[in-house]
C-alpha cells in the first residue's frame, strides 16, 4: 500500500538528563514493529538541537550497535553552525541511514535564499558522498527561517540526486499539497497525521509526525486501509487523537504519556529549555482521549 | 568618565572561511586602542552561532596567547544545546574573561520562563565557578526567545553574584531604560550607540554595538565629552553614522567596509548562511556617510 508513516522519535533521558540509549533503542524497535516505515531521530520532538554534536553521534552509534537497521532511520542533522551540520551528516551517511533531515541554519532570521542555498551547497559538496540523501526540514513555527518554493527549485536543479525529500511542518495543508504537485521528484511528507488520508489520496509520500510516537498503530491502519470503506472513519479517529495531543507542548505531553504507559517515570524527563508536563494536564488529556485510544 | 563602550567584534575569516585568529587579534587591539572599554567576541555580529564549539574555543585560546587581556573580553557562549553553553562558558571563565554574554536557548520558541530559568540555573550550577559573570543577551529580532522582566527578576534573586549584566538588543529604547531603572544591580547595555548620550545621562552602563567596529572612536568621544557643550552634536553625528550603516545587513556591510579600509579583501568574507555585501551597496553607503566619517 502506498504511503509511509514515520515517527519523529522522542529521545528518552536518564535521571541525570543524558540520553538513555537503551530505552531509545527499545522505543525505535517498538515504533518499527507497530506500523512505522521509518523513524526520525533528533527532530524537533526529539529535542535534537538540545543535544551536543558528541551526544548525537554517540547515540546513533549506540542505536546501530544495538541492532536497529540504520536504513530505517532518518537523522536530524541541521544546526546553526555549518561544521556541526557537516559532522553530523557525514557521520549519519557513514551509518548508511535512509536520509538526513536538515533544518536551515536558524539563528539569522534575515538569511537570504542565496545564503541558504550556499549553506546546502557547501554541506553537500563537503560531505561529498554519492549516498547522501537530504530531506529539507521546513518548520517555520520553530526555525522561523524556512525554505521558499524558489529555494527548493534551485536546490533540486543543482543537486537532484541528493535532495530527495521534504518535511513540511508549516501546518498549512495547501502548502504541503502545492509542494507535492510542484516537485514530483521529492518525497513530500506532512508534519502531521491530521490529514494523512487526504494527502495519501493526492499522492503525498506520507507523514512524519511527533504524535506518531503513540499513534503509530492508528497511522498504520489509515495507511493500510486507505482504499477500504473504513478509511474515513479511521482517519477521523486518528485526527481526533492528534488534535487532543496537539493542545499540549508536544515533547512533554508525549513523554508524560509514555512514562505512564510504560511505568518508567524517567520517560517524562525533558532536557532544558523544555519543561515537564504538569501532571494535571495528563488527566485533562485522558478525558479528551476517552473512547479513542 | 562614567559609561562603557563595547564593540561586538566582527570575526574575520581566511579564504577558506575559517577564523583568521591573527587578524581578529589585530582588530581587537585596534578596538581597545581606539576607545572601546571592552570587546565582545562571538555575538550576533561576530557570527558566533555559525562556528562550532571547537572553533570558538580555539579562537579564544589564540587571542589569549596573542597577548590580548582576557579581562577586556566578553564572550558570547549561548547555544541551543546546554552542554555547548556549559563548555564554552567554563572555558571562557578559565581564561578569566570579564563576563560571558549568554543567549537563551533559541530553537524552541515555546520555551517558558520556567524552562529558561532552569537552563540558566543549570548553567551556573554546572560551571560552579565563583568568578562566573553572566550578562543576559536579549535580542528578540534574532533569537525570538527573550528574557521577560519577570525572568530577569527571578534570575537575579537566585544568582545575584553571577548575573551582572544585560544587553538589550530589542531596539526599544524605553525597554532598555525600564530595565536600567528596575534592576540597579545590573549593568544594562543598549545594543546600539544610537542613543548612547541619552542613556548615559540616565545612568545606563553604556552600549555594546555592532557598528562600534567602525564607530568606536566616535562612541568614545560621546562617552568622554558627555558633560561638554559638544556632547549633543557629537551624538547627532554618531547617530547619523549608525543609522547609515543600519540600513544594510550588519555583519556584511561592516566587513565590506573594513575590507576596503584595511586593503585586506578577505575581511569581506562571511560564514554561511550570511552573504557578502553587494559591492554597489558600499557606494550607496559612502554617499550617506559623506562628511560624517
Amino acid at each position: 500500500m502506498a504511503g509511509k508513516v514515520l515517527a519523529a522519535s522522542l529521545t528518552p533521558l536518564t535521571g541525570d538528563k543524558k540520553i538513555d540509549n537503551a530505552r531509545l533503542a527499545d522505543h525505535v524497535v517498538w515504533l518499527l514493529g507497530n506500523g512505522c516505515d521509518g523513524v526520525v531521530l533528533f527532530g524537533t520532538t526529539g529535542e535534537g538541537n538540545s543535544f551536543s554534536v558528541d551526544e548525537r553521534i554517540a547515540t546513533l552509534d549506540a542505536l546501530a550497535n544495538s541492532g536497529v537497521d540504520p536504513g530505517k532511520l532518518v537523522v536530524g542533522t541541521g544546526c546553526c553552525a555549518l561544521p556541526d551540520t557537516v559532522a553530523l551528516t557525514a557521520h549519519a551517511v557513514r551509518h548508511q541511514v535512509q536520509a538526513v533531515l536538515v533544518l536551515p541554519p536558524y539563528y539569522y532570521k534575515n538569511a537570504t535564499d542565496d545564503g541558504l542555498f550556499d549553506t546546502f551547497a557547501s554541506l553537500i559538496e563537503t560531505v561529498a558522498d554519492p549516498e547522501l540523501r537530504v530531506w529539507l526540514y521546513h518548520i517555520p513555527p520553530m526555525a522561523v527561517v524556512g525554505f521558499s518554493t524558489d529555494l527548493v527549485a534551485r536546490l533540486l536543479d543543482a543537486y537532484p540526486q541528493q535532495i530527495t525529500g521534504f518535511k513540511d511542518s508549516s501546518g498549512d495543508q495547501p502548502h504541503t499539497q502545492m509542494l507535492n504537485e510542484r516537485f514530483p521528484s521529492l518525497e513530500v511528507f506532512a508534519g502531521t497525521e491530521g490529514f494523512l488520508l487526504d494527502f495519501l489520496r493526492k499522492g503525498g509520500a506520507g507523514c512524519i509526525s511527533a504524535t506518531a510516537n503513540v499513534t503509530a498503530p492508528l497511522c498504520a491502519e489509515v495507511r493500510d486501509q486507505q482504499n477500504s470503506d473504513d478509511a474515513d472513519a479511521l482517519q477521523a479517529k486518528l485526527s481526533a487523537v492528534r488534535f487532543a495531543f496537539q493542545k499540549y507542548p508536544a515533547t512533554a505531553v508525549l513523554k508524560a504519556y509514555l512514562a505512564r504507559q510504560t511505568g518508567h517515570d524517567d520517560w517524562a524527563l525533558v532536557r532544558e529549555p523544555l519543561s515537564m508536563l504538569d501532571a494535571s494536564k495528563l488527566a485533562d488529556l485522558d478525558e479528551e482521549l476517552e473512547g479513542l485510544m
